[in-house]
C-alpha cells in the first residue's frame, strides 16, 4: 500500500488528549494544531469518533461576520473546529498575498472567550498545504470551478475561484467535517462552494450564514470605517432597497421577473442623494451564478441572489451588498 | 441547512438490509446499486458502520486484470464494492464512448461466483453521475491533473485525464472506502490518482495491483488475440526486457542511471526478430510521471516506473509493458 499521508509532527495521542479535554470542558482557549499531518492523524484515535463535528474555515483576521459563523455553528456540534489560513493558491501574482493580515495570536485570543466555545484551531504553514509548492499560481492537481468561465467576476479574478475551491476541498478532507459554515457576504464564494461540494459529491452538508449587520441594517465590513458620520447614517439605503425588493418577491402572487426586481432596487436606491452611481444590480442564481430572468416559486425553485454595488458618499467610495431571495419560504 | 444530495430512488432500509446480509453470508450476487442518491443514502444507516469498505473502480467488461484487483481487496476489507461506469467525461468527442463494450449482465454473471466475493456493484447511469450534463466534455467542476500538461501521454489524451480524476473523486465521494485498488497496468491513470489523493489530502488508501500476466508473463490484454502462435510464442519478450532492466537494479551497489536501464531494455527487446520497432523507452516517477535521471535507493527514494511500447509482429501490431521498479526493497 502506498503512503501518502503527511507524517505527524507532534505527540499525536497527546494532542487527542487536549482536545478531548476542551471538548468536555467546552471553555477555555481552542487547542491549536499546526500541522496537516497532526490533524489527519487524529483521525485514527477516537478523539473525534462518533462526535458531530463543525468546520468554519476563515483566513483569520477575525471579525464580527467571523464571529457570527462561529456563533451561528457553535449549538449544532460536539467538536467546533475553526482554520485560519492565508491561502496563497487564491491570490494572483498582483495581489495583496504578502500584506495580507495576519495575526494569529490577536485570533487566538478572540476565540478563547466563552462565548466563542471553538475546540480546534487549525493553522498550517503554506508549505505544509502545498509542499510542491507553497506558492504557485496553479497547484499541481486542483478543482475549477468551470462554470464560472466567462462570468464577470471570474474574469477579474482568474486565479481565486480556482483557488478557493482546491484549499476548501483539501480542508474538507483534512477536517472531514459534518457541516460547513460560509457568510453569505461572499456570494461568488458560496455559488463555487455549493457546484463544487454537488457537483463532485462531497460529503459535507453545508450552511450559509446571513450577512452579519449593524443594528441598522448596514453590512458589517472592515471598509465602513472610509464612511463620515453623515455617509454612515444613510449608507443603510443598500439594505433597504434590497429589503423592497425582498418584499415585492415574498408579496407577489406569480414568478416575479429579474427586471421587475431591479427596477425596486435601483428606483431605491436613486432616491438617495448620496449614491452616485449603480456599478451592478445582480439577479442570479445561487448555485450556478448565472443570471436568472424570472424569479421562480415553490420547494423545487433554485434560490436566487440579488446583488448589488453601487459608488457611495465620494470619490473611490464603493459600497457593496446581496440578499438572498429565499422563495420556498412563500412557496 | 442546503439540501445538496441527490434524492434516493429506491426503500434504503429495504436495500441495506440485502447488502447487510450479503456481508453476513459472504457468498451469492452482489447487490446493485443504481442510483447515486441510493449509494449516498446508504452512509445514513448503520449497513457500513465499523466495516472496513475497499473498493475497485471499473469501467466493466471484466476481464482477468480487474478479478486479480478484486481477489487482491477481497481478503482486506469486510465489505468489497465495485463500480461499473463507463465514464463519459473521460472520452473525448473523436473517441469510442459509444462503441466501447458494455455488458452489465455479462460483469455481474462473472461477479456471482464464490471466488469473486463482491458484496456491492455501484453502477450509476450518466445521467446521474453528471446530471447538468451527462455528455459534457468538460464538467462544470472538475479534478484538474495539472502536473500531466506538456507529456506526451497528456498531449494525446487531453480529455482524459481530467476525466478519470474528475470520476475517482465522485467515486471516492460516494462510496468512501477505506482503500480503493488500480492496476498497474494503466500506468498514467495511476500517477494521476496519487497525485489527485496526495494533493487534494483525499482520505482514501491507494493499493496499485501488479499488472496480470499470462502463465509466460505476457501482460493480460484484449488485445493479444490479435497475435499470431508464432507471434505469441515470442511476445514475452516485453516482459523479459522489464526482468532484465529490473535485475540489474536490484542488484546494483550505487544508484542506477536511467540511460543503463534504457539500454539494457533496448539490448533485450532489439535481439528479438519480431520487434520491429521501439516506439518509447519512459523511465519516470511513478507519482508525477516526470522522467528520472537515476533510479535513487533507499525509503525515501520515489518509486521509478519503466514503460515500454514496441511496433511488433506486423503493421499496426502494438504492444505495451511496464514495471514498477521497487527501488525500496534493495535499501
Amino acid at each position: 500500500m502506498l503512503s501518502l499521508v503527511p507524517k505527524p509532527r507532534s505527540d499525536i495521542s497527546e494532542l487527542a488528549a487536549k482536545i478531548s479535554a476542551r471538548i468536555t470542558a467546552k471553555s477555555g482557549p481552542p487547542v491549536v494544531v499546526r500541522s496537516v499531518g497532526d490533524f489527519v492523524a487524529l483521525h485514527n484515535t477516537d478523539v473525534f469518533r462518533g462526535l458531530s463535528v463543525g468546520f468554519v474555515p476563515t483566513m483569520g483576521s477575525l471579525h464580527s461576520g467571523h464571529m457570527k459563523l462561529i456563533a451561528t455553528a457553535r449549538p449544532n456540534h460536539d467538536v467546533l473546529v475553526v482554520s485560519i489560513f492565508v491561502n496563497p493558491a487564491q491570490f494572483s501574482p498582483e495581489e495583496d498575498y504578502e500584506q495580507y493580515p495576519r495575526d494569529l495570536e490577536g485570533d487566538l485570543k478572540k476565540l478563547e472567550t466563552e462565548s466563542a466555545g471553538v475546540d480546534v484551531v487549525f493553522a498550517p504553514e503554506p508549505a505544509d498545504m502545498y509542499p510542491k509548492n507553497p506558492r504557485a499560481i496553479v497547484p499541481s492537481v486542483t478543482v475549477e470551478p468551470n462554470f464560472v468561465n466567462g462570468l464577470s467576476e471570474a474574469a477579474c479574478r482568474p486565479t481565486f475561484f480556482r483557488g478557493v475551491a482546491t484549499v476548501v476541498m483539501k480542508l474538507f478532507n483534512i477536517i472531514r467535517p459534518e457541516r460547513a459554515y460560509f457568510g453569505q457576504k461572499d456570494a461568488m464564494q458560496v455559488s463555487v462552494i455549493i457546484s463544487m461540494v454537488k457537483d463532485l459529491n462531497v460529503p459535507v452538508e453545508l450552511e450559509v450564514v446571513p450577512t452579519a449587520r449593524e443594528a441598522d441594517g448596514l453590512a458589517s465590513s472592515s471598509r465602513n470605517v472610509y464612511l463620515t458620520p453623515a455617509m454612515r447614517e444613510k449608507a443603510t439605503i443598500l439594505y433597504k432597497s434590497l429589503c423592497a425588493a425582498y418584499d415585492m418577491v415574498k408579496s407577489a402572487s406569480k414568478p416575479v421577473k429579474a427586471s421587475e426586481v431591479e427596477d425596486v432596487v435601483k428606483r431605491t436606491l436613486l432616491a438617495e442623494p448620496m449614491v452616485l452611481g449603480i456599478e451592478y444590480i445582480s439577479v442570479a442564481s445561487v448555485e450556478t451564478a448565472q443570471e436568472v430572468e424570472t424569479i421562480q416559486f415553490g420547494p423545487e425553485a433554485e434560490p436566487v441572489l440579488v446583488a448589488i454595488a453601487v459608488k457611495y458618499g465620494g470619490a473611490n467610495l464603493r459600497l457593496i451588498d446581496n440578499m438572498w431571495m429565499d422563495n420556498q419560504k412563500h412557496a
